[in-house]
């Protein structure tokens, strides 16, 4: 038997299993300027040793949306190799900041599984865990793909459906203990704007475009050691249902995440995600485009200096979003998009300084 | 009002107007790697701290231009977003070696306006400056753009040109205190003229082509924080005056000076730049070849280790230099670069050892 | 005269005549991170500082291939520049492991000149080597080009053929003096695996796919600052045999062992180089493809913890390798190769952890 793996089936599965996933992984400031390089996120905390420890980090962290790749990377191999689509996140915590030094590795448990009606696919639902070289967690989130069976003909598992919150609570977010606003730096950050200044119900254009090319996406997975040959394999994309690689989603929500900026400079922390969907495939040569919608004020507790954002973040390819598109309450949900451009559904709560600090 | 924003038009400029611009940005060896992987620059004292230790700095420096274009990017949100033309640099002087660690800002004060005879644009002259965590500063230069107006019918300001010099001075470059070319290895830096060598009206082909990749520009873009549009947006290109995305003009001077090696490798230090125009747009797919003409020979003042050339390097595209395209005297100048391959006409100032190291 | 130089040619070079190489280059995490997003190299010991301290290194060393390269970068200006082929590689040892912060030096000497039949080329041998700062050796290597000759008529030189062994014998393999093997997780490195599972003859297929882009294989060969100007230049291989941009060989190499992490996870360090060649050009859009056949098994004297597996690995275009192309015997050889898909046979030997550990 050969000794190279193709990745777990649907049959492999079973509730309580855990994976400890390979490759642990000591990150650098070379990971977050390679992120700059590929993503163009302009957000100062993550940019400025100076800026994160006027505010009381001892340096500036990776980008949360980073330290989501490499963990997310890391549970592919075990998780995800033969999926057929991700089709969501959910209850997803940035713990414990991520800085040059770190090593991060990940494991995942098995949460639920539910075959699918085709009797062909089946749906895995898994916990899956970033932790620091101290254990300490840096990242905590639900997931459910859809994998195929290896063989149609095995029998179906008990449903097991986990419990799924809709968002996160303020009381999950993680604050670092010595963050302390006063000394945000708001001509640094970019943008004068308050969470008080937000209301909700708001809708911010990012405007600016962005153009997906092979070689970056490419880059950008492999930094995270993400190994989905949907990503890399031209010639085994061709026959396939698309004909070419996949982007992998998670570059997308980057791409919207660094578009934000203009427009929500100062949400300077991704404190949880609360749930998203990737509504269209992406390929290279797309121009991905990004708005807002602030779907939630919330204050957190004992603080303030510092509130949360709600925030529901779509995303488009080759069409501008001056007029929302997607944004209709018909189709205001993952599972009644209607604009085809729409190629992402972000439901995320990122911090930001109130008027206090 | 949406919080997203489109730039500064003419209008909104006026004399003595102060940009702090964002985001400030701590430097590392990623980006000095970012850089080498992107123009393939070679020069010995910003690959080696070993080498760099041998002359007196404490260990190996950013590229010149690297620093140059993370000052740049800075500036474009506040005073280029929206340019039709980027017109000239003058008085540009590279300050305080950067290294690994560095934190740096950039500031911007307008120094000029001119309207445009057409009355749908102006020229606006700034003066910037990058400083690092310490406030010293690492750049400083004059910059003219052509800026659109928001409303044609705004009323045009008083004309304000400012004085723009034909060169930087030799008192004006600074000399890293420590700096003592006697343990300059020429083996190392695999050339072993010196600045005696060469010869006012010199001409030099520095040989190599290098073609550009739209993922490579949009990369050295993106880590530069620039975020002109022109550059990564080839949706909104389609409909531009070119239909394709317009490489970041000082990504072509990186590849210039890169290419510049073959035949001034000893030029280990740009002190300033006197002035350039890029004579045309550069764009994936173009391979750009460059020569060079020495202008000048400087002595600094006290020193017998090392001198001043004053360098005209001219790029191409598509087109090798074997022949000095663009020399003429009677095109020898910005305003009247007459072969059409030329991209770039560049006129600056570098450091090189003398025999009497 | 001009002062940039057009490279060596085959009458310049002589037996016994040596090169000290520029550009001295301190390497740094951003190398390695560079690296993992151009190849997807996923191995832990080059990962993970916290599983390298674990089998005695100080932290994670940069990845062999890797510090290949950038030896090998540094020999192509003088002694490849007007190479024809690059015809074989062997007795290439792995010194000193090579971290952050280390200094990489390059000499050759010209062991071998053999002109050949056609007058117009000849074969050049050259021993190169690669220090760090402490004048450590991290590669030590033979390998043999073919240089044109600058005039044809030039008389052919006493002809001069070095003694090529076929393999590194395991008395050359260096071992890091507090080597470990008792702390190996291999839960971490992802396969459980000792070298006692494996079997002289055992094939593997690696299973996956990359596809290569123009703007990878040139950032990858300008990180090793490799100025062969065939992979870079699209307007001159316009009119070259190929008719576009060839990628550097050695990135071939690095997308094979990385696509052999499955199956070979363990393999954690490259001891060796035996011998290899590059049966077939690759190009931009090539998608590489990679198999494996354990060719010997080797024991380490002393060591009862690791030992080292000869791997015969070769790599495709265009073609997954399920069935071995290039295996059968008569074409088992670098001379002899008839799948025409096949365009890397490399000969070289790991180390691996044993039951022992």
């Amino acid at each position: 038997m050969s000794k190279s793996v193709t990745g777990n089936f649907f049959e492999d599965f079973h509730p309580g299993q855990t994976f400890n996933h390979p490759t642990p992984r000591t990150v650098s400031q070379a990971d977050q300027a390679l992120y700059m390089a590929l993503t163009g996120t302009r957000f100062a905390l993550q940019s400025s040793d100076e800026f994160a420890r006027a505010i009381g980090y001892p340096r500036a962290p990776l980008d949360d949306l980073l330290v989501f790749h490499l963990v997310f990377g890391k549970t592919v191999s075990d998780v995800s190799l033969n999926a057929v689509a991700n089709l969501g996140y959910a209850a997803c915590v940035f713990g414990a900041p991520v800085y040059p030094g770190d090593t991060l590795s990940a494991s995942s448990r098995v949460i639920g599984l539910k075959e699918t009606s085709s009797g062909k696919t089946g749906v895995v639902y898994v916990h899956s865990t970033g932790v620091n070289q101290r254990g300490e967690t840096v990242l905590d989130y639900l997931r459910w793909v859809m994998v195929r069976k290896r063989e149609p003909a095995a029998p179906a598992p008990d449903a097991l459906v986990p419990d799924l919150p809709d968002a996160v609570e303020p009381e999950r977010f993680h604050l670092p203990k010595d963050l302390n606003l006063a000394g945000y730096d708001f001509a640094a950050a970019g943008d004068g704007h308050r969470w008080d200044d937000y209301a909700v119900g708001e809708r911010i254009d990012h405007l600016d475009g962005v153009t997906i090319e092979d070689a970056e996406h490419q880059m950008a997975t492999r930094l995270y050691q993400n190994t989905a040959r949907v990503h890399f394999d031209r010639h085994l994309a061709r026959d396939g249902r698309f004909g070419r690689r996949i982007v992998y989603g998670g570059h997308i929500i980057s791409l919207a995440r660094a578009l934000s900026f203009n427009g929500l400079a100062n949400g300077f922390r991704v404190a949880a995600i609360n749930g998203g969907r990737h509504v269209a495939p992406s390929f290279a040569g797309d121009t991905v485009y990004a708005w807002s919608e602030v779907t939630g004020k919330l204050e957190i507790a004992g603080r303030d200096d510092l509130g949360a954002l709600r925030l529901r973040t779509l995303a488009t390819k080759d069409r501008p979003c001056s007029d929302f598109p997607g944004a209709d309450p018909a189709d205001g949900n993952p599972s009644g998009q209607a604009d085809p451009a729409v190629v992402l559904d972000l439901d995320y709560t990122v911090l930001m300084p109130r008027r206090g600090a």
